[in-house]
């Protein structure tokens, strides 16, 4: 198959997003973007998102950090806000990746960013029931304390609602966000790669 | 292609769902059905869903209406509201064609119908951006007035929002409510044909 897009997935915790990604990137043969790589790449430029999440308590630390990136982004304002600053230089990073060419973009809103970019793209959402994720994050972590999954799908559910929510004035889960949403509970990995793959090669 | 799953197609106005719906069945040997369907199917079963509809004012005409439902649905309450006693009678129409076998089945809640009983589904929504969707009203309604267009656009588009909050309580285009969500603007009707096709045939 031959295609020349961009196409991002937006995922739930435990849908099997990362690992579709993954595979349709793969079959495709085109590159494969995830928020490791996106650390490594802001990383390379001078700038570990890791270590300023860690550290943003101590504000000495942060000056040359918001000065550094208010310089990337070609702006020269102050930044007091940790969480818009880096998500910044993520849009920044991901029109970087996809100006290069085709390639998937897991997350981080690439969605959005690039849809405001003019950028071609087909964006996909990827979720499932509370069951199927359940039974996946419990493989991931390796543990069967349904105590403990619950929790961490809860937390990992609300952190990704409430930045998608807040980055793009969008209410995450909607359908008219995306060209694409698969339940992976329902129609399995092997489909979702093949549904995607479809979409991206045939969409007029 | 074989499968033997119910397909239920939920869509926004003017986003090609029928054409959609009526192609899917069509390529695949499966029956279609529609409201136009559903009100002939209730009207063989002694009941006229459109002339109800339109005769819901004169209270004395209702009357047997309500007695002649509540006997159908296997209940002995009293109905008072024309929309619900519709609803329960579109919905044991809806577990008809069902249980038939392999069907197409657009709009009215079949989705929640079907899910609610058990009976094993592939629930689809198919939507679309507002440009796509207003060439279209204007080619069905064989108008170029944009005032018009817009008017019946937003009217078709809080009926069908309603009703299915009202009946099934869940929010109308969330992508949770169903197993494949479709920009038909985006992805094109052949396009939207063939993954459903593939979606349906293939779901595990």
């Amino acid at each position: 198959m031959e295609m020349n897009k961009v196409i991002t997935i937006s995922r739930e915790f435990g849908a099997g997003g990362h690992t579709i990604g993954t595979r349709v990137a793969q079959e495709l043969g085109i590159p494969f973007y995830d928020k490791d790589i996106m650390r490594a790449t802001a990383r390379e430029s001078g700038f570990d998102i890791e270590l300023i999440e860690k550290e943003q308590e101590d504000e000495s630390k942060l000056d040359q950090f918001w000065k550094s990136i208010a310089a990337y982004s070609g702006g020269s304002g102050n930044y007091h806000d940790t969480q818009k600053a880096i998500h910044d230089l993520q849009k920044a990073i991901i029109l970087e990746f996809a100006q290069k060419g085709p390639c998937v973009i897991l997350g981080r809103c690439a969605d959005v960013t690039l849809r405001q970019a003019g950028i071609e793209c087909l964006n996909v959402f990827v979720y499932a029931d509370d069951v199927h994720r359940a039974v996946r994050v419990g493989e991931m972590i390796g543990s069967t304390n349904a105590t403990q999954i619950q929790k961490l799908m809860s937390k990992k559910d609300a952190s990704r609602h409430n930045y998608y929510n807040h980055f793009t004035g969008q209410r995450w889960g909607d359908s008219h966000n995306y060209d694409l949403s698969l339940d992976s509970g329902v129609l399995g990995y092997d489909l979702c790669v093949e549904l995607i793959k479809k979409a991206a090669c045939e969409a007029e």
